[in-house]
């Protein structure tokens, strides 16, 4: 079921998460619908984002919790509206084992009304980096960057 | 003076980067808008967007090129557009001197058409980590993860 107001998707998405519910996580979105994730990976449809959902949600988030925060809403007339969400994401699995600390997002969502609801037509995460500017890249990667230090 | 088309504002993005304009580049945005970067620094009006770009670009990213890549454009109907850019950021200035090597983001912006242009009410900047999945906390901030190596 579609969440009745752009303010509701972001309490569905991470109920959907909690359930580790991949199926019911990729139904809040449209079937052409755009998600590019914290590090860059651009999923363009509904079964892309159902796919890796369901990779992360019964390997190293199966154990996680996703906790939400504030929510801004704007509308954008006409049946559409964007939605900031902040969440924070604990009880990540590391590959060496044990949990990871947690870390926080802002999750960035265009939504349509669908008349039954409303829809997910692009979305997009970012982490949070507390301190930093900007990112820098290095050889082996990117690393936060605060130059004001 | 604002892109003619939503398909037009990244290129619009880059020149005002390019020519280290940050008043021509935060002009893009209107008054309200929100703008999320890649360290999830949340900016919520144009004078914000417009500071935080005056001292990138006239410290770290003073040499910078940003070349853009592919735009994906989604109409939502009634004047209302998202625009998913790809950027290559070259010439970032390392804190400790010399140049960082490039990196690559991906840019949704969503637009609205003011009958003089379209302009952005929102924005959101994401680094791509090749070969990543997903970020994991760590005591010193995150790093990319991939679970599959």
């Amino acid at each position: 079921m579609l969440p009745a107001t752009p303010g509701d998707f972001p309490r569905a998405f991470a109920e959907a998460w909690m359930n580790r519910d991949a199926g019911a996580l990729a139904a809040l979105f449209a079937e052409d619908a755009d998600f590019v994730n914290v590090v860059g990976i651009w999923w363009e449809d509904r079964a892309a984002i159902r796919r890796a959902h369901h990779y992360g949600l019964t390997t190293f988030f199966a154990e996680s919790r996703l906790a939400l925060g504030r929510v801004k809403t704007r509308a954008l007339g006409a049946g559409m509206a964007v939605v900031h969400a902040r969440f924070r994401l604990s009880g990540q699995l590391r590959p060496e084992g044990g949990t990871a600390p947690d870390r926080q997002t802002i999750l960035v969502t265009v939504l349509r009304d669908t008349g039954a609801g409303w829809q997910a037509v692009a979305a997009q995460n970012t982490d949070i980096m507390p301190g930093a500017e900007t990112h820098l890249a290095g050889e082996d990667g990117l690393r936060a960057a605060d130059y004001r230090a």
